[in-house]
């Protein structure tokens, strides 16, 4: 495993897409209280909230709060989502949010229409509106989101070549607009990707593009995240999206118990039993672990945090 | 990932390390509902009780009677486990059992203390006894296990040239008597074991002794399982134990959720999206799996019984 890079970015997104359908709405004081545990766990990136409609995600509804109740911690970057131009122009009028220049694209023509009412040919036509919007903010956009990369529950197999395109023009596009495109996000947003095509798509896109930094955002609906970031890392991609205890999931009836991002903290774990620094603290983040699990009040599918970390073990037999 | 096996066999241990721990002891109908399930999913060997002292682990007091209610399928092998010649003898007695020359090692010097009073080398001394119980009965030694054979709570992290200095001299001591060591299964016991430690393990001794199998016995413990098989499956291991639903954590207060054995449905469906057969029929594998949880009366770890079958999906995006 000589391929493993030496250090791995999580960014940790429990906040946002870990709550987003939590039952429970947490407040803004309980949302900066897990905040605060991150940021001491040693998270220097952190989705703290959305900026969508919030009617339709009420457990985002005080996202500009909570932004504007955090005390910014020196190279930390609070971050966000928008997924329409009212959304990104709230994000910008709202203190502390560390806005990026992200292109948001859809490889699953089913689900993007679901989703936006567009089609992915018309997802490309509102790129360039997007560029200049981020660009009257000063934004240089360099950053873009493929969800449904490994497949869709409403349209089945997602062809790796098909996400392939669309980097390549997206790419282009940002080209035209004076840009750069430099990091790619590749999303398994309904837990279908297994670990040989995580090594597939990944190889095809670095192949083609060496110069992009990949980074996966995987869920564990099937059971596969950690395999399929094990896959990831092994394949050279040292960046992830994380949720702290493993939220994320659906505690609704008909599917209690079903699993939501990959764990945070499990992922860090795994990273630092193979010698892979993630610049997380272990014991902070079972810390922080465990006051996510009393935040939204009920059993989570994080691991490491029940099982216990093998570090203090070690110290202890060896005392 | 070309080093792929193209099959790999699942050995059902649901019945036995599966329900060991839960609260509720299942009566001798519901296990043979069970293992009625596991067999129409295609499972060939499933391990369906243990000869331990019943005041120990009451779960598995029944066992004699499970055996003698099973209807025994053609080509289906029902294993059990026994630690001790008592529990060999009541084995041999039953009816169903299939009964396989196998020597119990642990790697753990204080986990074999607590575990059975004996040392490693005491454990050693008594293999030839062992061997001897075994030819009275008619069956050749070929296959031994190594429990906490990647680390234990009680003493952390074991060499993995200790496993293969005890994989050796077993070896020495069967072939000492006539014999010739085959299966080894290797047991991740307290969930200490994360991918390149497996990748190291294995690979030290596949290459001393190319010609054993290898088997691995995974525990979620710490959310590593999946990772790991992933690792001995590119690795080359085409043997797993798995665990329906995964059954087999510690539903208890104070580690509520916390994981059990490898989810056998799980595992099975990686290996069917990576194209390596299982023989197993994932539907009727989540029908098993939900038949588990229902028995056992709480929510269980499996990830696939509630994301669902992807080739459904396909099938329905289909048509």
């Amino acid at each position: 495993m000589s391929d493993l890079p030496k250090t791995c970015h999580i960014m940790e997104v429990g906040p946002r897409d870990g709550l987003q359908i939590e039952p429970k709405v947490l407040t803004v004081e309980e949302k900066l209280r897990l905040i605060d545990g991150l940021e001491k766990a040693g998270f220097t990136e952190i989705e703290a909230g959305s900026f969508v409609n919030p009617k339709a995600v009420p457990q985002m509804a005080n996202t500009p709060e909570v932004f504007a109740g955090i005390t910014p911690k020196p190279g930390v970057l609070y971050r966000a989502l928008w997924l329409n131009a009212k959304g990104l122009e709230r994000a910008v009028a709202t203190p502390n949010v560390a806005v990026d220049g992200v292109l948001h694209l859809t490889a699953s023509e089913v689900f993007v229409k679901r989703n936006t009412n567009r089609s992915i040919a018309e997802t490309f036509e509102q790129l360039p509106s997007w560029i200049e919007l981020y660009r009257t903010h000063g934004i240089p956009v360099d950053s873009m989101g493929v969800m449904a990369a490994f497949g869709c529950n409403f349209e089945g197999n997602v062809p790796p070549q098909r996400v392939v395109d669309i980097i390549a023009r997206t790419r282009d596009i940002i080209a035209e607009h004076g840009g750069a495109l430099k990091y790619v996000n590749l999303a398994d947003t309904m837990g279908w990707a297994v670990p040989d095509g995580i090594k597939r798509l990944c190889g095809m896109v670095q192949e083609r593009w060496p110069e992009l930094e990949l980074k996966l955002h995987l869920h564990d609906t099937r059971g596969m995240a950690m395999a399929n970031a094990l896959a990831g890392l092994e394949a050279g991609v040292a960046k992830y999206d994380g949720s702290i205890a493993g939220l994320g999931g659906c505690p609704f009836a008909g599917h209690k118990g079903a699993a939501g991002n990959i764990c945070s903290e499990d992922l860090a774990f795994m990273c630092a039993e193979m010698g892979i620094d993630t610049g997380l603290d272990l014991d902070a983040l079972i810390e922080v672990a465990a006051l996510a699990e009393e935040l939204v009040g009920r059993t989570v599918p994080g691991k490491v945090m029940k099982g216990g970390s093998l570090e203090r073990i070690r110290h202890a037999v060896a005392s």
